[in-house]
């Protein structure tokens, strides 16, 4: 793994900084192929929403392209991470007005999913843990991921790719680390992220390449619906093939938008 | 500042740390003085509780008694802090089975509060930020701090000492950085810490030296109540003396409170 903090390898990043005291920083993790960062200026708007809404000076996206190519080195394919935080000289919660935005930038060789996982679709589970509803922390990306942490540690069965989230008055959210579309009658849905839950990169691509209704979602209506995919930034998408009692198999619509993914990050369009 | 990791003095955590990325860990702020961590039994309780809360593996005290001394080296006062997390080498949620438990210890010279707040009581303020209920995260002194984070950036008058916090259901829970007592009538009232908030160590102390009702308050009760405080392990017990257009002058629970508080933590006893 190759690691810039500010710039500079290093191992590791200043006992100081407020991303290990409160988690206060946001990130994006992307994949890497072939000379540049996949999904970019999805992964872009998502860094500049999430970076403002935590007051975190936004460096300039040429430096951050930059670190991430130094970070790659010659890998043709790798899974990258950007910690954008701040440090915190000072003890408390008050952030000092000077605290200059920290940028961790990390590279590892690919180490991502199968592809079978998105042609063949994936198993996915239910989470107990319910999500807290805080519409101030709502869809951002930020280092407060306990709850996540909490939902991954509740199952080890290899064969459940992911597990679905409902927040605590009973809606459908996300998975533990994807965001969940259905589709009903040609309707594209997916959860509003309005009081909890993170709005990944792709989501916001795939916003941007269909129409799509954004609402409120209950198990009823995954259960209820034509195709169920989840997405990611390295997973791209995935058909949900089983959930408890239900399966699916047919994915025309999670497929054609698998391409519609594909065609908005070629740098020839 | 010293700092050690693992024991090891240094100045930075290594990046793959899951408190940086997830805010996977736990921690507690204390004063040192004269050679002693005050409020220790307390301290540990919380910190046993929390740790195992994550699935922490606990240091032994005596290793964390012994480099808590090292970090506080020669100093007669200082303000410590310490943080349980653990390495996050493969990249995601889960947790490997062999991951260790990290210590970070660090302690700088006493920059805690002048004495005059305990004695005159402090003026507070409502935040904005309401607390999102998460039962799985209540009352756990976790790396997760956004919320007060948040919420402490809403005011920067210096003659504001805290900002009390609601849920989302009205409830006042706490203030951003400590515990709070009404009395009313003779009873000693707290917030239950069940659905959110932190439990501090003072907190617990009290818990112990007097008979306290534990359930929901609001700010009627406060309005309403003969006395209110904030506690935490670096100010101690703070009467509130404004808050809004309420005022209170006297504070002879507080203050008896404040002695019952130095008692438990005097080593003679």
């Amino acid at each position: 793994m190759t690691i810039l903090v500010d710039g500079r390898e290093a191992g590791s990043i200043p006992a100081s900084d407020r991303a290990l005291h409160y988690g206060d920083g946001v990130y994006r993790t992307l994949e890497w192929r072939e000379g540049r960062a996949r999904l970019w200026p999805w992964q872009w708007q998502r860094l500049s929403h999430d970076a403002a809404a935590l007051g975190l000076d936004l460096p300039e996206p040429e430096r951050i392209l930059e670190e991430l190519a130094r970070a790659v080195g010659g890998l043709q394919r790798a899974v990258c991470k950007i910690i954008l935080s701040r440090d915190g000289s000072r003890r408390g919660y008050a952030i000092a007005p000077d605290a200059a935005t920290r940028r961790t930038i990390s590279a590892v060789p690919w180490n991502g999913y199968p592809a079978a996982m998105s042609e063949r679709g994936v198993a996915v589970r239910l989470c107990e843990l319910r999500l807290g509803l805080q519409p101030r922390l709502a869809g951002i990306k930020h280092l407060n991921r306990l709850e996540n942490v909490l939902a991954r540690s509740e199952w080890t069965d290899a064969d459940i790719a992911e597990g679905l989230l409902l927040d605590s008055e009973g809606t459908l959210v996300e998975g533990t680390m994807s965001n969940v579309f259905l589709v009903r009658d040609g309707e594209l849905r997916t959860a509003a992220l309005d009081r909890c839950g993170v709005a990944g990169a792709v989501r916001a691509c795939l916003l941007a390449q269909d129409v799509v209704h954004v609402g409120r979602l209950t198990l009823a209506d995954l259960e209820a619906a034509d195709e169920a995919f989840l997405c990611n930034s390295l997973a791209g998408i995935w058909p949900i093939a089983r959930f408890g009692a239900h399966c699916w198999r047919e994915f025309p619509r999670a497929q054609a938008l698998a391409r519609a993914l594909a065609a908005a990050d070629d740098p020839a369009f």
